[in-house]
């Protein structure tokens, strides 16, 4: 195990009702906010309303801003900026998944810079403070409620790329599985994908001596896949909600990965297909992940036999290894199928013409100097390039 | 599962040599500490010294107060509240194991409250803060380095209560288990007891719907268990301990009981033990559990079912649950057997002569009104005396 300095202060207020705290929450730290959030889903559904009576009941002046779509953009964070110093916003407020998480961080961020905020993402520097974000969640997916970390697409480039900085954890978030109950399939099932990817970055590693973070990483994707099945073929199903909602909080809270070197290569593949193609990261994810397991198991078999027996549940003679892992990777993919996502590029749109060029992005070979990515095996654009065509 | 509202803010900074760190640490904090430990030990073992250098080499002040003992004394407290006045501390500096840690805590909410710090534990009322709190582990036991209770022993009345307070959860604690290598294996053993009943407390509810921590209390219980046999057989076991320790602090960073009714039976049981025998908190734990187990085991048989399916690994016939739950609770006793813990009150020097007063003191019937303990099942004073005749 390696050395490891782990701290996440978030704020987890989790279950029934607890939407309605958020004014009361929100007290200690603003006056006047900034209520950031997506299209017109929040006011149907009538959590719009719920927040601003809170906020209202509670003295909170606010401002908004909606917009946010998913691979959240540049050019609304940029708006962002602007209204929040206009308006001397205290706070930020996403009410949303991740997409709005992630503008919300965005702008908080790029109130504490003096340039452009995409300098940030292009160079990881940090800054010496950023605006306090708090979240009400809508989507259970991306992890961001408790995680310091952004994603933002510069559409104006076609560059989708992550920015993390300990200002940006959410001082709060509010969790109540009822909010998830009007989400459609494909959205649940591409956020359930994007939290059991989060678990595999820091799961499949070269670290060992690594028991205690395996079985917890283990208990968190065998309660969410078992979990995630019941809520897409019953999205009202309350307390599978609660298993897939806080497992996806527990999956980017930082803690699975402790004194464990992590990987993200899947996720800066799949940013590739998200930044031109601009499909949904989980749905992407859950065509990239099999491929890459494919591509790179037998540099390490022993953690993908762990993980077929572990997680996937796959039983027989070990006197095969490489059998026992791809019987746990077909299980995963027949996972995904009936979660209902794609398996292959094709069926998310995507032909050969940019394969070539978004493994080169991937790497930024693309950029000048390449960069392989990845952890369990560095991966060159050739790598990138071969995993794409075996996901084709 | 219920609604629940979780925050952990301590810093965990862990893995070899960060002792080295501590003044750089605290530099943010103040400028004047107490530094608080037990006996001789850190002096012999050289990490009095690298703390003092650290502290000033960052130009830390530093006055101290050595002498907590196992079940700390309120007298000390008293003490250190007084130094602490005294010479304007800023900041207190456990550096010991969960003993210290809670005696720092003590002196820390004494800080704000006017009054003597004892009414704290008698009335659990709240402070409005706590002089910080920081940490350097040398025994992972308590857990006390991440949560925010302490408990505290009142010699002159034989009483030992818990008391706990947001304030009083530390900034950081400094975890290396490299300082594990010189435990002896008595005082190894009864931390592992401690933490394996941390983690007990808040696993055995009849809270359902509680999948995903139900499965991060078994990982933790399967890997403490495990690496704890290694350490004890080999203390300068360092991957061994790297479990151990951290698994040690998630057991009790509150993460496991989210959502879950808690028990806490046992700790109640043993504090009684410990009031007026001085006994060590993990042995007294190590021989009360199984008692409880046996004499409660009825009113939940399911969740000790998987108890003892999915941590001791029973398998077999479900035909008959009962013998499923006696082999688990047998395998248990086996495991705490060869950690070199007692199994019987009698191990303890503890006879008959007190076990009717122990078991009102734990109700609160000795002090007037009764209050059951314990959660999976409530226990008054007659059923505290017949898990402790079980212990006999």
């Amino acid at each position: 195990m390696l050395n490891f300095d782990f701290q996440n202060s978030t704020r987890i207020v989790f279950g029934r009702d607890t939407q309605n705290a958020v004014g009361e929450l929100l007290k200690p730290y603003a006056k006047k906010i900034l209520l950031h959030y997506g299209g017109s889903s929040i006011k149907k559904s009538g959590l719009y309303d719920t927040v601003a009576a809170s906020l209202n009941a509670n003295d909170i002046e606010f401002v908004e801003l909606g917009g946010v779509v998913p691979n959240p953009r540049l050019s609304l964070v940029h708006e962002g900026i602007r209204l929040c110093k206009a308006e001397n916003v205290e706070l930020i407020l996403a009410v949303g998944g991740g997409s709005v998480i992630d503008s919300a961080k965005a702008i908080a961020a790029g109130m504490y810079y003096d340039g452009d905020v995409w300098d940030l993402f292009e160079t990881g520097r940090s800054t010496d403070g950023a605006l306090p974000v708090a979240t009400v969640l809508t989507i259970p997916a991306a992890g961001s409620e408790s995680s310091m970390n952004t994603v933002i697409t510069n559409e104006a480039i076609q560059k989708k790329l992550g920015y993390g900085n300990v200002h940006l954890r959410p001082c709060f978030s509010i969790v109540n599985p009822e909010l998830f109950f009007t989400l459609p399939k494909n959205q649940i099932a591409n956020g359930v994908a994007d939290m059991i990817s989060h678990i595999f970055e820091r799961y499949f590693t070269n670290t060992t001596e690594t028991d205690l973070t395996d079985g917890l990483c283990e208990a968190t994707l065998r309660t969410i896949m078992k979990n995630a099945l019941l809520v897409v073929k019953n999205p009202r199903d309350y307390d599978a909600w609660c298993q897939v909602g806080f497992g996806g909080t527990v999956a980017h809270n930082d803690l699975l990965g402790m004194g464990r070197e992590q990987d993200w290569g899947c996720h800066g593949m799949e940013h590739e297909l998200s930044a031109i193609y601009d499909v949904a990261h989980g749905a992407g994810l859950a065509v990239v992940t099999p491929a890459w397991m494919k591509y790179v198991y037998k540099s390490n078999i022993n953690i993908f036999v762990q993980f077929a027996v572990n997680v996937m549940g796959v039983s027989g003679s070990f006197r095969n290894p490489d059998a026992i892992v791809m019987e746990g990777i077909e299980r995963l993919s027949e996972f995904f199928k009936k979660m209902g996502l794609p398996s292959t590029l094709g069926q998310l749109g995507i032909d050969e013409s940019n394969l070539e060029l978004m493994a080169k992005k991937a790497t930024r070979e693309a950029y000048g100097k390449e960069y392989p990515i990845g952890g369990l095996k560095k991966l060159y654009w050739q790598d990138v390039l071969e995993i794409y065509r075996l996901a084709r």
